[in-house]
C-alpha cells in the first residue's frame, strides 16, 4: 500500500481531485492558485483560497509570533494576487498544544491582524482546536470581475515567462517577511496582456512545470537572466522555494514601455524576461526539483 | 504566563477576537455559527465557515476514513443549517503524515464528496501540507437572502426555548453519522418566527449559556422535558456534546400547528419545547460542563 511520501504531492493532489463532481456555478476548480465561482451578478465572481502553515514546516518553535501570524496571511494574499483578484474577508482556524502559552496565541493574531488591515481584509471568523502542533489555516474569499482572473491554465506557445523580484534564499528571512503583491498583480494585468500567473511557493523548478503542464505547453529557461538574491546560486533559487514572487507570462508583443509603467507605479517592483513557452514537442529542459511536502 | 488550558476556549474566542476590526461590508462577525460578509447584489449576503477536526480530538486513529471525512463536511453543514443558510461551495485543507497510507487520504475524499454531493455543495480547492497528526479543515462559502439569517444574539425574553432531536451518547457513533439539518432549518424559518439559533456542538450545558449571553437574556431550562438519547442520563445529554441538533428560541405565540408543519414536511424531524427565556435578572439556573477543547 503506497504512502503519501512515496506519491509525493503533486500526484496525491491529482488522486483526490479527481473524483469531485463539479457544475456551471465552478468557474475554475481545484488546480490553481485560487478558487472562482459564480457570484450572485453578472459583473463580479466570488474567489476562495485556503492554506496552512504548520509548525515545524513552515516555520519553527522559536519564529516569533507576529511574524507566524503575518506568514499564514500573506500566503494566501499572494495566492489572490497571482489570480488578479481582490481579497476581502478570512475565517482563521487556530490548532494548538493547551499547553501553549496564550500570550503566544495573541501575538499570532496580531500579526495576521496588521498584515489584513494593510490589505483592508477583514477576519470576520475562525475555528479553535487542541493538537499537538501549532497550525494556522487561513481561508480568504475576494472579487474579481468576471473574465478578468488570470489562471495557470491559458498560456500559449511564443509567450514570454516572466518573473517579479528575486530568487532563492527565502529561508534568511524573506519566506516570513515578503510583500504579497495583490496591487502589483493588478497593475500588470492593466497593463500587459497577462496570459497566465501563479505565485512561487515551491521553487521555480516546481512550479514552472506546473504552470506548463496546466497549460499545455513546453518551456525555454534561460538560467542566466533568472534573478537570483544576493548570496544564493541559480541551483538554489530553482530549488529553495518560498519566493512568494509572480510567475507570469504575456504576449510576445509586450513592450518595454508597459513593463516600465508598472515599475514606475510600483517602484520596489522588479521586472524580469527569463524565457519562453514553446510548443509542447519543443520542449528540451527538464526541470527537477522544488518543494514537496510529501516526498523529503 | 496562563496558557489556553488555564483561560479554556470562550475566553481565548474573545481575548483574540477583541482585536480585530471590522468595517460596513461585516454583517455579522465573530462569535455566531458562520460569518455574513455583503454580497454583490442587495438582495442575497455572503456566508462564510470554516471548521477542524483533529485525530485524537474529533475522531480516532481506527475510525473509517469515509466517515472522518463524513465529519468533516457535517459539522459545516450544521452550521450553515443553524444560520438558516444554503451551503454552496467549500475548500478543503489535508494535514497527515508522510506515512499515511494514500487509500486512507482517498477514503477521507469519498467520505467529503459524498455527503457535499448530497447537498449539492462543491468541493472546488483547497491544500496539503505534511503535520504529525491526520488533520481536515473544511471551509465553506454559501448564500442566505438579506436579513433572513438566524443569529445566535436576538433571543428575547419570554421565547421559547426549542431543541430537535434527542440529546447526548453522540460518542456511540452519532457523532460520525448525524444528518445535518440544512433543509429542515429552511423549513423552520419558513413556518415559525425564529429569533435566534445555533447548532449543539459542545453540549446544552456549554451551548445554551452561549447563547442566551449573546442575546443578553437569561434562561429557565425543564430538565424533565429534555430529549434524552436511549440509555442517557439528563446529565449525559447536557453534557456529552457532539449532538449537531438545533437549539433555538420563537416567538412565546408559536403554535403547535406551526411547529407540525416542519414536522410533517420532515417526518425525521422532533421538535420539543425545553424551556423559556428570562429577563437577565431573573437567571437561577446555572449551566456548568459541555466540552472545551483546551480545558481538560
Amino acid at each position: 500500500m503506497k504512502t503519501l511520501a512515496q506519491v509525493g504531492e503533486d500526484e496525491l493532489v491529482r488522486l483526490i481531485t479527481a473524483g469531485l463532481k463539479t457544475d456551471a456555478g465552478v468557474l475554475l476548480g481545484p488546480g490553481d492558485d485560487c478558487a472562482v465561482v459564480r457570484g450572485p451578478t453578472k459583473s463580479e465572481s466570488l474567489v476562495l483560497k485556503t492554506d496552512t502553515i504548520v509548525e515545524g514546516v513552515h516555520f519553527t518553535p522559536d519564529t516569533a509570533p507576529h511574524l507566524i501570524g503575518r506568514k499564514a496571511i500573506a500566503r494566501v494574499l499572494s495566492d489572490f494576487a497571482a489570480m488578479a483578484a481582490i481579497p476581502r474577508h478570512a475565517l482563521v482556524t487556530l490548532i494548538a498544544p493547551p499547553a501553549t502559552p496564550v500570550k503566544r496565541i495573541l501575538g499570532l493574531y496580531q500579526g495576521m491582524s496588521r498584515l489584513a488591515d494593510e490589505f483592508a481584509v477583514r477576519i470576520v471568523g475562525g475555528e479553535t482546536s487542541s493538537g499537538q502542533q501549532l497550525i494556522l489555516t487561513v481561508s480568504m474569499s475576494g472579487t474579481v470581475p468576471n473574465k478578468q482572473w488570470v489562471t495557470r491554465s491559458q498560456a500559449r506557445a511564443g509567450d514570454l515567462l516572466f518573473v517579479t523580484g528575486r530568487l532563492g534564499g527565502s529561508i534568511r528571512g524573506k519566506h516570513l517577511k515578503f510583500h504579497p503583491l495583490v496591487k502589483e498583480a493588478q497593475c500588470l494585468v492593466k497593463h500587459l496582456k497577462l496570459t497566465a500567473m501563479m505565485d512561487l511557493s515551491d521553487g521555480l523548478a516546481k512550479d514552472l512545470p506546473r504552470l506548463a503542464a496546466r497549460s499545455g505547453v513546453g518551456y525555454e529557461l534561460v538560467a542566466e537572466d533568472i534573478p537570483v538574491n544576493r548570496g544564493c546560486t541559480v541551483q538554489q533559487a530553482l530549488n529553495d522555494g518560498e519566493d512568494y514572487e509572480l510567475l507570469f507570462t504575456a504576449s510576445p508583443r509586450t513592450t518595454a514601455a508597459q513593463l516600465q509603467k508598472c515599475m514606475q507605479a510600483y517602484p520596489n517592483l522588479q521586472l524580469k524576461c527569463i524565457g519562453k513557452l514553446l510548443p509542447l514537442k519543443k520542449q528540451r529542459q527538464s526541470l527537477l526539483g522544488g518543494w514537496d511536502h510529501f516526498k523529503k
